[in-house]
């Protein structure tokens, strides 16, 4: 909620600044958690949890809704000039929705202001961690702005490597101990979550064989839910999933590990924040496949990458 | 500014409760001054100015424009509940725009609340005023609720009289060493303020004959503009003119005297707020036929009443 | 149909003078049952029952179009005078949907006005009903004008009492044989109608404990669907979830009579207007909880009111 | 008015069939007073003048707006079944605004229906009459229904034949003793009404050269406003202005005559309905430039056409 | 696809020259096919599919949606002149989505255009058929244009018999060797298509008896699905439930057949185009009421009439 | 025509992926430029004048009305895939408006592509090209995506320096015989393009003391139009008019010199595109108030820049 907190605001100038033509909604991006960091630090969530007595539960909707709805009325007065006022009124809006942010606090005993927080007790420097992508309608190995929705940042900067060395990076990662934070697409159906309603419950995400884009109903009926041969995925076809838009919603993970099913295909484990109460218990198993085609991006430490593709990206 | 600082979230509870089928605009009748100081009191200008530094005008177009707007984003959630933060942030937005409140401040050497300040060194009682009007669509005597977009407030009361009794009201208060609030549509042509950007600059209002309302252009343009026999207005030609949209907009004013033209004719002095910069240096003369036509309400001392009108409504 | 024909009208014009910003839709409110009752008589459904030949069922959706669309149209003509005709057309519509008002008609032998068939066969006096409710927004034992959607009516006056009160009232008249119109909130999934197409049909309206407005959809699932614990329901609460639009739709039931379960608690007998086709045969069972928090009005005889609260209404 | 009164429900019956994927305004064409003549008659406009008392002119914008609001909140009730008596109340909206339709009236000491006063007294017969028209984007000699948005009568037949034919039987109509309506384009600058509003009024219309569609501005300016040599226009500019929509609005006047100016130059002599306090007292010239480009359509009898063109038309 | 092509430019024209009041959408009639043939041709599918490489299906919502947005935003403009060129554009976007089509091309071994195609190949005439229907709200034995919103074409005509005589028309052809084009509403419950997916699939299209117009929904759940007795439709019950629209969607189907159950009722056999994948193999039974009913236009060649009937039709 | 024929479709990639979040307007920025010539060359206006024959003035409106309305009716079928062929589509409706791209054209008698044209015939390399502005909301000395609605490219690259070092950048390349583009705010009223149809033409833009952002319309009238003392401009007050929206709508322009007026005040002497009917025969003369208030961006040649300056930017 401390990255929520400061994330708002940003958005809001941008979205007046350009008269409404960008993006002012709830979704984000990883360099959204990790600029705020590195700008603003960052709270135990104990200290700032965003709720009010009695609220178990974060709802979001009525804020974004007044929120948006003031940018709005804002805007329509088209040709008059602006106060700085606007923006305080933002944040005051934000601090009755979410609280006021603490200037320090005490944790463990010790006094911490955000920016300490980060810095000395979880040792996070925004400034380690990149984005990586591999998308062919940008150069690669150049830093550009990912054309998402959600990313309403325009300065962020995304890298661009080839597919190939996109997975190379994920592998050499995992072996060598560093998790990531994955962001991709989750919303097909052949990632399945595993949950408790579901009575097919695999945990698993895959992308089945045959190729079923221009499948009639009944024939996509057929298709097995077993264990199924998966398509390969190569730079192009990613490439055309994207511009399609079958290619959209996306979702932040924690890729932690490497797993092979019995047959020695690979696949990513990765921690959902989805509650625990599904067949891998939050977990769930994404194959190559998957990860190849969905991946929307990977948010990386520096030192994670393997040395030849830091060199290319001059990281 | 103390006043719309505290009738602004009693228009917005009222907006969001009927789902927005009601009022929310800058507008405001006379009774939201009235109750305003009796529920809250009232404080100096200089000690609540509504105003930021540097800003030497006030311009609500933003403020209204943000507050509405966030009105509008949370009653487009149909069917979801409301939190009861969504009253805070509005009443934030305003404290953003006009400043918070003082509760108590130093005035002449003494230490005043609000509400002290009301009724220890102004003796104003919000209780001793009522709202006085005459429309024949509600019966005559009882108090009513005047339906026109500005009255937000549904649980207001006008006091219903016949046209003729209005006039004596207006006329036994100045005579009698009392002002009114006189709350009037000033939209009409026919009403000229004065001002030095109108060669025709008469600063006064009428009502003149022949009746114009089905005139040609042409015919208009050939009536006089100098004094002219005025129409002679009665009940029902007031509330033909009220049905139909021809009295709308209104404006508050400060009614201080009464005047008589070279043929003998009444007009009503009023002190105007539009600045001094005109024929009559701020005030106007409005003749007889155009105080009963376009008066939408005068706010008056329950004092200032003629004893037989004041007994026929209870007061 | 009698009230609805007078109804509408009065609607229309107050929607009109308000240019829109008031309410125009099928709802209604008790008062409009009283006071139309009052001020143009009742006739029985056999005289007007706003049908034409083959037509067995009320369909009253195109009527509303047509009539929402007529005021819609005129008031979009913004800054024109209106004709008088507006309300003419409106007329004549709704004469063509509910066809023209008898002025007079022979029942039983007799012959009666719509006025004096309410006088004098049917003894209902419009003046000895009122409208009772309970809500800490307003002050208590004052007439005020209810802010819901459904009350377009600006002059409609309801007498508020404390909760514990309210309830009283209700026990008071239904033990003393006088029964009252019951004006509540049914839309809630515990409002049980006992319909035959629910397999659960229970008949009986309820609020369950334990309180379930932060439940997850899980837990939510485990509440018992058999006779549970209720909620204890007092202002505070019934307030809250008025303000928060828990408390929205509404719907004029009977209450007929009081019942007990078998471990005593007490409910309301209550006639709905939803067909027999039920377990009670179109009678439902209102508990207590139920009864105090959903609510919205009670219109009932004054001679009904116990002699205290009577007293403290001026009644 | 009792074409106007007889044309607005079958307008509205067609927009209702085409869901209003059609028109329904306030203009009409020619032949909507041709066929109302033909299936109802028609009445002097002292027997229906569709004026309330008090009223000098008539506005039909409320009449308008009310009734298609109507037809709008009717059609917006997606996917629902219509009743007949949607039809009935549009024709109450008529009958209040205009007035119910005579059955039978006396005049000069005769009673007549409005279908025996067309036949019997002004013996027009609404078959006698055709119109005539001139476009290239629909085959000559063959009658179609012409695509401007006033048109609103699917079943409505123009006959079609070349430019030249079209002036022929102007011409030869005026010079055989016929009159003949015409439909025109008038919202031309070079439209000169001649009105006492206009220092330069002359009171005719004109197709000036130099070709204006692409001059700048300064060059318009200096383009002389006395007599000027006038473009020649044939059937493809003709069609051009039309595809373009520079030829859109028209309206109905009266051709009477012919005329010619000091160098020889035709001019179509008409009779126009915007009052006679203008040049040449309500009428106007018209160059055959003028004539060849705005025609919309002439309305004229099949008596008054030349033979030749008649036989073609199989008329 | 071939005839698809060349209509949208036809529909497109028309709602510029309306200025949008009329319909462009993916809806079309059967003089659409036919008048294209006359006026364009026609070529095979496999010359011209209407598909790109690796589309197997058609998916033409993208295409309208292009398209319709061009009209929109073009005539969004109000008051500004067309280029000739917005038609240009319309027809380059549908050859990027169509294929530009071949103006020749060779079959079977001989080289043709369209026209020769359908001249010489097919040796169809598009002047040889007509559309016929039956409507009373039009004048029998007439042409005239069918307000339906998928009937774009101002200039299209339908031949209007009587009921009974479009039945014999359809009997008499199918019974004389030919088949016809069958237009028809099946978007009743009653059209049971018999799909794999429905349990109760039975192939055949009834009006079953008791008509359940102002059936309650309990009325109407036991009303049988077997074999019923048929409600007998006349002119004036299909024109009512064709005014109310309950008769709305169409489709087009090939009557090839007639057949009679085992009570000797007269069904109707046709040939749809949903695949075979259903009780029938792709063919549905359709009864006399149905028929009757149901029945939008018969599009038929003219030898196929019965004589005494063309001659009332003049053809 | 030849660069807006190349940004449109990049433009409308940006705005699909967008989902409409983003710009689609006429407007562009000088990057575009720039960007175009590096990435597809140019050619002569005459090899691709973007006009149909008879046209002799651009008229980009209905061109991008048709290109807004075809995204925005694709973008409006929420969930769908899309296909490939939309940018072709738009592609082709491009073609249709501004003509096809010449791969290869003859220019003084050799034959150019229009990368050869740039990089051989004018020597232009788009990447010796930088665009430089001063906004303090953006870290100075690192590039940055300009926020401004007319800046659709979310990787483009802005310089940003403090407001002074700007002044310099202009000064030196200037004295330096290196002009630049300038792009700058000239909406405001006190940009006085000096045209024939302005009395009080000076042709000169400045910035007028006292400070009239709070006058009242009267004192605003008085202000000298005569040479005036101008507001001194610093970095706060340029970003406090950026912020609020009075430095918006901007304009390329051509920098060619400097001069000073009798007081010594500098001046930038510029070349304008607005024709050369005015004072200074198409060119004007801006203060140096002027430009450091309203100066968007400076696109200049990297040769062009201080030394010192090169080197902090890393260029």
């Amino acid at each position: 909620m401390f990255v929520v907190r400061h994330t708002y605001p940003l958005k809001a100038v941008n979205y007046i600044r350009m008269h409404g033509d960008a993006t002012h909604s709830q979704g984000a991006q990883g360099h959204d958690v990790i600029n705020r960091i590195r700008d603003f630090g960052i709270v135990p969530e104990s200290e700032y949890p965003g709720l009010k007595i009695n609220e178990p539960l974060h709802n979001h909707g009525e804020m974004e809704a007044a929120l948006h709805g003031m940018l709005t009325g804002v805007l329509a007065r088209k040709g008059k000039r602006l106060t700085p006022r606007w923006l305080d009124a933002y944040q005051a809006v934000l601090d009755v929705y979410l609280g006021e942010i603490p200037e320090s606090f005490v944790f463990q005993g010790n006094t911490y202001t955000p920016l300490a927080f980060a810095k000395d007790y979880l040792q996070i420097n925004g400034h380690d961690y990149i984005e990586i992508t591999s998308f062919s309608h940008q150069p690669f190995y150049e830093p550009f702005r990912l054309e998402i929705p959600d990313n309403w940042d325009y300065n962020s900067n995304y890298y661009n490597v080839p597919l190939d060395e996109l997975e190379q990076i994920a592998d050499y990662a995992l072996n060598n101990g560093y998790s990531f934070c994955w962001d991709a697409d989750v919303s097909e159906r052949d990632f399945n979550q595993g949950s408790d309603k579901n009575d097919y419950g695999t945990g698993i995400a895959i992308v089945p064989l045959p190729d079923y884009e221009y499948l009639t109903k009944a024939e996509k009926k057929k298709k097995m839910t077993a264990i199924v041969k998966e398509k390969e995925i190569d730079q192009e076809y990613r490439q055309h999933m994207f511009n399609n838009f079958a290619t959209t919603d996306d979702h932040l993970m924690h890729a932690v590990g490497l797993a092979k099913d019995q047959q020695g295909n690979k696949f990513y484990y990765i921690k959902n924040s989805w509650g625990t109460d599904s067949v891998y218990k939050g977990y769930n198993y994404i194959s190559r496949s998957y990860f190849r085609l969905k991946t929307i991006v990977v948010i990386i430490n520096t030192q994670a990458l393997p040395p030849q593709i830091r060199q290319k990206l001059s990281l």
